[in-house]
């Protein structure tokens, strides 16, 4: 039996993860679960699945989610019940489903307790990779990833040695605006960029998905995940999400991964690992999906993912730069402050006028995430 | 280094490997070839790779080339010939590329000997399956694909355990007469069968592309060396011949291996196995690839694949009858003896009329095969 901490619960992973651990009760068992402020979910997912306590980082939703359940269950909350959450003795993996920049430190607890960490939340590993992985091998922990790409190409590394391999293969759906040329990218509106045409996901990654920032942030989560140079890692446009990543490797073998545009697939892969379990979501149906097809980005029209792998390449602090301003500037678009547009302009500046600092620490990579994040809103006051 | 006999060095699979081999001098080499009339591309082979000794089977060009090279070389003969190169003591690995039902009896000698087999003769797998198998577990020696399709399995066979797979699939081009009525079948001539659309291959397999006998003798050969139920192996016809067939696994997740169509690549992942060496072949380009599609096998145009199929179901010596009246049926085509179309129909005819032996010994199933060529040659006379 696996033992499990959902940090994140309430949010699109953290959901999905749920159903994947309620159709595997032989096997996986949520002893923690954590999360933000959805009191009236984490009520019902902590009465379906009883674990050991939960948590609730706001203190008012925490406070009046404990005076409902009276003594059925602990609520804990704010950062000291995440990390709670993230350390407890009695669990074996930690799912980081956190959104964001917040997820750093939960995730950075439970690896220095030895939890394995089922990874999420890919803004940890492009602020802080370094950190993380170096603590991660110190300890001896697996970081098992559950973004659909990343856990294809965990998948197809099985195919061969490190040495062996001679590039990673991203694939991207595109997202909604596939094609749009810049003029016509002027006119979206946050509706448009809310539709997702394979997946759905939380509303941050799927802006990210419709700027192409999220396969940047995808290919420093590979960086660091799969210990790959920047120059053996591409992006493809896949318009139809079935072949989920692939690593060509020095032979002219190709191995990838596919299947339906699912997150319950690779979610339940990072829990499983490294055995797989039997699956009543769906197969794919390679008669029925027809065809497969494969273009080059175009990052003139999304130069967000040419940024951020820039970014990526010079190392330092600058993508925890391009995190932030990334995470600042999505907010200030889900709430109406800027357009679509501006979402790339204003990286650009941010990153422009970026001082990186090196091998930077961790209170180094917080100041720089909460300066970046100021400066944005000043940059979008002024447009 | 790795010490090679290949047999059947002057056809197709056996001068592709002797270019691998010639690109990969720190790791394999060749210690004898074996072929059987092609005196004058063996005496070249001989010059180049200096094997410690070759074989012609055909006794007169063995003496013929014997007396051109003198004492540069000794030029074995006959079945004696073939089973001394088989078993040779420095050997390692024996590529069985000796096309049709020949390859039978030197394969089963190899294994005997302790050889790793690299086996591109699907012939031998399916008259004999169970008795190969059992002859490499007994031995402990590894049977090595070379077919990119089975290659392509063996590669996606390392995403998970066998009780993990719920499906092979393996993909078919289709051939040159994908999309063919029954009725178009009928006027099909022997130089548009011998054009496969993807493939450079001998003359024998060309043609069973183009009937998909060859698509279920892979099926026969998958369920046997990588032992699992006909009812787990699915065929899938996709034109491109870029993704080499998948693996389908029970928890959704489907593993392909890719790559350009080219027999030197599953030729050298077999010759390198379990490693990977780097390759000068060429590498496949997605982007350029642009779609990769999929339909449903046409099994009313193409009936040689279920009756291969059903032959495979059924066991016994159904399998070994279906390809030998299959190998009948293309020599009787290729000499212009009988039509295109004809050969289904007497395949069905050899099938029906067959009285099969459940577990055939090594004699029933030679017997097998000459009773049934015997027939086919009866049945083509009486057309």
């Amino acid at each position: 039996m696996k033992e499990i901490t959902i940090l994140g619960s309430t949010g699109s992973i953290g959901t999905q993860a749920l159903e994947v651990i309620a159709t595997n009760p032989d096997t996986l068992h949520v002893r923690v679960l954590a999360a933000r402020h959805n009191a009236e979910l984490m009520a019902q997912q902590i009465r379906r699945f009883q674990p050991d306590f939960a948590v609730l980082t706001d203190k008012e939703a925490a406070h009046k989610l404990q005076q409902q359940l009276g003594t059925a269950c602990d609520i804990l909350s704010g950062e000291e019940g995440l990390i709670a959450a993230a350390t407890y003795g009695p669990v074996d993996t930690v799912l980081g489903a956190i959104v964001g920049y917040a997820g750093l430190q939960p995730v950075l607890a439970a690896i220095q307790a030895g939890k394995d960490i089922a990874l999420a939340n890919k803004e940890t590993l492009v602020a802080a990779g370094h950190l993380i992985m170096e603590a991660a091998t110190d300890k001896g922990v697996h970081i098992l990833p559950v973004d659909s790409e990343h856990s294809a190409i965990f998948q197809s590394l099985r195919g061969g040695s490190h040495s062996e391999v001679s590039k990673l293969i991203l694939t991207a759906s595109g997202g909604p605006f596939r094609g749009y040329t810049k003029e016509q990218l002027r006119h979206v509106t946050r509706e448009q960029c809310l539709k997702h045409p394979n997946w759905n996901m939380g509303p941050k990654v799927t802006i990210d998905s419709a700027t192409l920032a999220n396969k940047g942030l995808e290919v420093m989560e590979a960086h660091w995940l799969f210990d790959m140079p920047y120059e053996q890692i591409e992006v493809v446009i896949h318009p139809q999400s079935i072949v989920h990543s692939l690593v060509a490797f020095c032979d002219g073998a190709v191995i990838a991964q596919l299947g339906l545009p699912d997150m319950r697939l690779p979610i339940q892969y990072a829990l499983s690992w490294p055995q797989r379990y039997h699956c009543s979501f769906g197969q794919l149906d390679l008669v029925q999906a027809r065809a497969l097809t494969f273009e080059a980005p175009d990052t003139e029209a999304f130069p967000a993912l040419k940024l951020a792998i820039d970014c990526g390449k010079a190392g330092g602090t600058y993508p925890c730069a391009f995190n932030a301003g990334n995470e600042a500037c999505v907010q200030a678009f889900l709430q109406g402050i800027i357009g679509y547009s501006d979402i790339p302009v204003l990286l650009a500046r941010i990153i422009e006028e970026h001082q990186s600092i090196s091998s930077p620490s961790l209170d180094e990579i917080m100041t720089t995430d909460r300066d970046v994040r100021k400066r944005a809103s000043q940059l979008w006051k002024a447009l």
